[in-house]
């Protein structure tokens, strides 16, 4: 008979959960000992639990099904927290396994004791359990995976005493039914149709599940048939676009902007996604955006199929036959010159390969990667769905475990990049096709516009230093070499041009530390955000001068 | 009228904080914006929030005062979890300022939003407060500084709502009184004294604050007198040793050690210290240490005065004018040949400067370490007081900012090391005097340890290679230089020697990385760590013997 570890490895695989990010400690040994047992299970190590947390994250959005983490009692779960805190927000099924002291242990306060439960109750609100007795731990097991698989996905922690875990008497249990949502109802589909149909300005925000192919079809053909706006959330989980897909503009990071884009709405619909607030609140601004009098509906909540109410809908308003839009094949020129952060993104537009994976997580200097992408081939984009950033290269890790096939792009802004800056040895441990873009430009950049947009204006020159990444400036390049990553630094558009066809070309992982200035300074500064943001939305010939203005 | 974060500000410095280890966002730029306003307040910023926080504790460890963390949210409080976690373990006063959404923002739960309080309380369970009103904000503070200093040392939490830091009409306050802490009543000392004379074998355990000069003295004058044993507890806050000084054996990490240890033990005394409990618990073995009949009696709890208690204690034997046992100067000779983790360790007791801050957080590879500077020039040395491993290089920022003209030493392990690299560039950028030497052997070491310890030796090759390090074998003289910091690799002792010269004599943070072998490894790592550990309470001719053989 197994042991609690083994029963659990076989039924963790049994349910699917093929892969393992993991940091062990002493705790965890049996754990590490049960991965002989079951060849199905891949354990991936970490050097840093925010690396498997978030390589978690992102195995599950392009997987469509969970990881397994693996961690090392409370303080090895608050290491991984911030990255779990992104998969939460963005409704991606995690199942935590922490390892904790025997069961008859706990009552000694040794050094390593703390509360565990609470800590987990902060990311996984949903399902947090300590397993007490060998027997159980399977069927607890299962109920988490239930938990973390099911609408909305969500992070389960199951809590792994090192008895029950070591103890004998394992007992593997079949998997969880698959999960299942229903749709939205007629009522509600029909209070919807009546809404879009009494030609109100109305925008249909789609979120979580909703920004996938399917969805997106079936949206943009009640767009067509029906003239409503398509939105996205400002941080999808996982959006699919580029060329034959239908575009969606998402909202802005910046509220002022999402106020601009939102402003004509008098009919919200949200299909997977809240109504809009802000990121941040700032003196005298508003934090609520959808304009007053706007009415807000729910076609589908994160609990509900998505994809079939859109269905519905689409059939209730007869736009069945409707002509999507769909955005045409277009890529912008090859870039030249001195790099700037707006060229990267035109290099990556240039470039991009078929069915990539784009992770931005590059916050200003990413500023025109929208507009960069949005006619390249289809890719999937993910983004930093909880704002705490150190989120995109353990992401990349996760999307290219998840997808072997696939080439994974990273664009990661300097000071985030540091957040998480040890996943680059899983990358090269586990040979990943990742080649992730280090925006440099020694500062904390969107820090330096915040500072501005709360009112502290007048900071002096110890609050810009604490803004300010130089003395020294990293070296991204050197970082990778140490991590036994493929590393370059390149400061012209052509030699960031050969240094990404090159990293396309080869296997393995590649870093591309790209030397950029700052993208926005001073009176820029103050106005830029607003207007790149707003690109999307702006009437063509103001957006087509505006990016021959802005673009290299 | 200040703005709240500037009244915080001088209230802050006014107590005595006069640094801060910042890792700021969005809510947190008045706060940063005021530093402009107190230039008694030193901001040293982190790339990531765990080395803020690690800095903050090895800074209160020296400058026997908190510093301020400054956190960005639940989730930067999360990636500063685990060094708060050591720091409470080690009853070390840490002021964190966590910023927070703005107080009307909350409720619409944006990206950011998480529970703060219930993490924060996994840390600071003595004083978790939301300040939410910039009139009282000051008054809030004060409470968290009195809290954080008071008996015994805490971490405490005050969370800052953006808009209570931006909010007109911020009232500095006074300081709060100085902390107070009685000693053990005549009752309690007297019944102690009496289990002295006793003549029943009897163990003076110290831990916390009696680890220093002072309480050692007193201590070692009833050693002299009474025959008492002197141990310390496994992981020290701060302990100080070397030449001139009472020497104390630290109870082992191991428990089938500590049991040996503590075997004769029929009276054991603690002087803010816990009856020794294992490490973690494992098949079999018992978890409360101290031998079936011992007695246990407390001196001084953590909230009492410990070096006025040892006093009286001192008084109620007469030992008054016993000659307490000072460790002879002694220092090992030069290492030579191909490195291993016990020349490492040699080189640093032969070259340890006067007066030096030494942190070991070198696990497996650091064994040594005790032994080879048991005689060295007086000094202070830092331990992992929670376990919860990435604390060593953090903590050295914090020691170097406390003592600026004292030579600080972290000896790291290489998995350790990772967790907090980014300590690097904040020690390069604040140009501290610390000299890192990074193990490099490739290896979780003490796991493969803990793998046979717990009784799941029969690991294969995926369990193995979850605490294997290699493929590829990090390069940690390239992520200093990649991170600004002055770095070599060495593999020889002499090349070592050389090295360690060189980083004493020329001011600026110096990293070393030493290629080692595994310190244990086969039948070798099952018995060593016993002996090893062992060696301070082994009759002189044993240890001798085995320092001889095992020894560079």
């Amino acid at each position: 008979m197994p042991n609690g570890a083994q029963a659990l490895m076989k039924t963790l695989v049994d349910a699917g959960i093929e892969v393992c990010f993991s940091n062990p400690g002493t705790s965890e040994m049996h754990f590490v000992a049960a991965l002989d047992s079951e060849p199905r299970m891949r354990a991936v190590l970490a050097l840093f639990e925010g690396v498997a947390t978030g390589a978690a994250d992102g195995y599950a959005r392009m997987a469509d099904k969970p990881a397994a983490t693996l961690l090392h009692l409370g303080c090895g779960l608050g290491n991984g927290l911030a990255n779990l805190h992104n998969a939460r927000k963005g409704k991606v099924p995690v199942v935590n396994i922490v390892g904790d002291h025997a069961t008859y242990h706990t009552r000694y306060d040794a050094q390593l004791q703390s509360d565990i439960e609470t800590v987990a109750r902060n990311v996984s609100p949903g399902f947090v359990r300590t397993s007490t007795r060998t027997a159980e731990l399977c069927g607890d097991a299962v109920e988490a995976i239930a938990a973390a698989r099911g609408y909305p996905g969500q992070v389960a922690t199951l809590i792994l005493p090192a008895d029950v875990s070591w103890g004998e008497g394992g007992l593997p249990c079949p998997p969880p039914p698959p999960p299942h949502a229903d749709p939205a109802d007629d009522a509600c589909v029909e209070a919807i149709a009546e809404a879009i149909r009494s030609g109100r300005r109305t925008a249909l925000l789609l979120g979580g599940r909703a920004l996938r192919e399917a969805d997106l079809l079936a949206a943009a053909r009640i767009a067509a048939h029906s003239g409503v706006k398509l939105l996205a959330e400002v941080f999808p989980t996982r959006l699919q676009r580029g060329a034959g897909l239908p575009p969606v503009e998402r909202i802005a990071y910046m509220a002022e902007m999402a106020g601009v884009q939102l402003a004509q709405i008098e009919e919200l619909i949200l299909v997977d996604a809240k109504a809009p607030v802000s990121f941040f609140a700032y003196p005298g601004k508003k934090s609520y955006l959808a304009p007053e009098g706007c009415r807000v509906h729910t076609l589908a909540t994160p609990s509900q199929d998505t994809t079939a109410s859109l269905e519905k809908l689409v059939a209730a308003l007869g736009a069945g036959q409707a002509e999507p839009w769909l955005q045409p094949a277009q890529r912008p020129g090859r870039p030249r010159g001195k790099l700037t952060a707006p060229k990267v993104c035109k290099a990556v537009g240039h470039l991009l390969p078929e069915n990539a994976i784009l992770i931005d997580e590059a916050i200003t200097s990413g500023l025109m990667l929208s507009a960069m992408t949005a006619g390249a081939p289809r890719h999937d984009l993910i983004t930093l769905t909880g704002g705490a950033i150190g989120q995109g290269l353990p992401n990349a890790i996760g999307a290219a475990i998840a997808c072997p096939e696939r080439p994974v792009l990273a664009l990661i802004g300097d000071g985030t990049a540091m957040y998480t800056i040890q996943s680059l040895w899983t990358m090269a441990r586990e040979q990943l096709n990742v080649t992730a873009i280090i925006f440099n430009n020694a500062s904390y950049s969107v820090l330096n516009v915040e500072l501005e947009r709360v009112g502290a204006d007048q900071a002096g020159p110890k609050a810009r230093s604490q803004l300010d990444l130089r003395g020294p400036v990293l070296n991204f390049a050197q970082l990778a070499q140490g991590m036994g990553v493929h590393g370059v630094r390149v400061d012209t558009a052509e030699d960031l041009v050969k240094a990404l066809e090159y990293a396309l070309a080869q296997p393995g992982p590649h870093l591309i530390e790209v030397l950029v200035p700052e993208s926005l300074s001073g009176a820029r500064r103050k106005l830029l955000p607003y207007l790149l943001r707003a690109l999307p939305s702006l009437p063509q010939p103001v957006a087509g001068a505006l990016k021959r203005k802005l673009a290299p």
